[in-house]
């Protein structure tokens, strides 16, 4: 947390997106001051969602967890946090989106009392079996759309640069775009979550995605998040060396 | 081509979806024979499509083996030739697009002329920058209803179980559905092609996909299109018993 908080500091990034692993690593407060020290703020914290759960005990268990979450997220001074929203229980896909929107829906006022909007993160649906049967722009809205417009989808170009019906959807979220995380394609793909690529070494049109999240009222920060073991090895100094300069040329 | 025709002949299967590299490899004619001494009929013939390319000889060259492969499937006996559209060219997938949509603009007349169906094969978004831009029914449909109703997508249980709107866009393709591929999703995967799974040992609601295909008018051989090397390994009797078994407990 601390060399991460540092590195963005000297690289002259002013925002950092928090994991709640690093988070609890770290501990709240400790987090919050580190941050702080280091003259940065809070672009989001992730995560929160895992919604479903066969048993009851157990989705009653993380919906508690998900209003601890929004309170972190206050605490570390960010009004996002991001959802995912979790995978497909068995074969019953129906009733994992039904949790979903169950979770969400007794999670939204709470977080809106506290004044933390949720991001409803939409997946790659490659990952629909480990993390999310949100898995379109389209159906995160459909979901955000029932709340005031202050919970919606992150769009995160790795998850959707796919979609036929990406821009029009990109527009239809114009007011409920909570973040844009730049990222790229990499492929094959040895590990399906961490096979992700440095902005521009993939076959993503980054920037006029984002150019159409600008063009949606989009103005908040845009998060670089890239889930590479072979980058996360690398010096983090080189590291945002290498993410500023590849956002400038493709983001 | 001959052990897999002759062994599904004793297991009492009646049709075999052939692939071209297979049916070059026995020869036209010989592939045709062995068939037909089996007492087979083909299902299908994959594949036809691939039709970005940078260079303007090549997307003519590739609509020439177009061609060859309508008059291909047309000398086996079947009349369904899938579609594998071609992956994205770099980072202009608009581009990619547009010279699928021209690919089949360009065949079809020629196509329709011989009898045979261009079946438009949707994928999972997971393929996209190796195999198809095609990604989803929807997409595959807005294509197929600029012709004739005998165009259409071929509905695979892999390729479409993550799509929040798979069973509106099975009932809007009624009349155009060419096929349906029975099949499992197996995670995690170590190749992104080869990791499909057995009916039955993955979450996708094969039977509840394959009802709302039936119920909107499809009534034409089911394929099992399971890639998976340890399957291919396995002693192809042991093989085909197991496939009956599943498919008639999950398809």
């Amino acid at each position: 947390m601390r060399e991460a908080a540092e590195g963005c500091a000297r690289a002259g990034i002013g925002f950092i997106g928090l994991w709640r692993d690093k988070v609890s690593e770290t501990g709240l407060s400790e987090s919050a001051r580190v941050v702080r020290d280091a003259g940065l703020r809070v672009s989001s914290l992730c995560r929160g969602g895992m919604f479903p759960a066969v048993a009851a005990a157990e989705r009653r268990a993380r919906l508690e967890d998900n209003r601890r979450a929004v309170e972190e997220a206050s605490a570390l001074g960010t009004d996002v946090l991001v959802l995912v929203c979790g995978p497909v229980l068995g074969r019953d896909l129906e009733a994992a989106r039904v949790m979903v929107e169950e979770g969400i829906s007794e999670l939204a006022p709470y977080a809106a009392e506290v004044g933390v909007k949720l991001a409803i993160e939409h997946f790659h649906p490659v990952l629909m079996q480990e993390r999310s049967v949100i898995v379109t722009l389209a159906q995160a809205l459909d979901i955000a759309e029932r709340f005031e417009p202050d919970q919606a989808g992150v769009v995160d170009a790795y998850h959707v640069w796919w979609d036929p019906d990406l821009y029009r959807q990109i527009v239809r979220a114009s007011g409920r775009i909570f973040g844009f995380h730049a990222n790229d394609w990499f492929s094959p793909k040895p590990d399906l979550l961490l096979s992700r690529a440095m902005m521009g070494d993939g076959p993503i049109e980054i920037r006029r995605i984002r150019e159409v999240v600008d063009a949606a009222g989009y103005g908040g920060p845009i998060e670089v998040e890239i889930f590479n073991q072979d980058i996360w090895d690398a010096p983090g100094d080189e590291v945002l060396a290498l993410t500023k300069e590849r956002y400038l040329q493709h983001a």
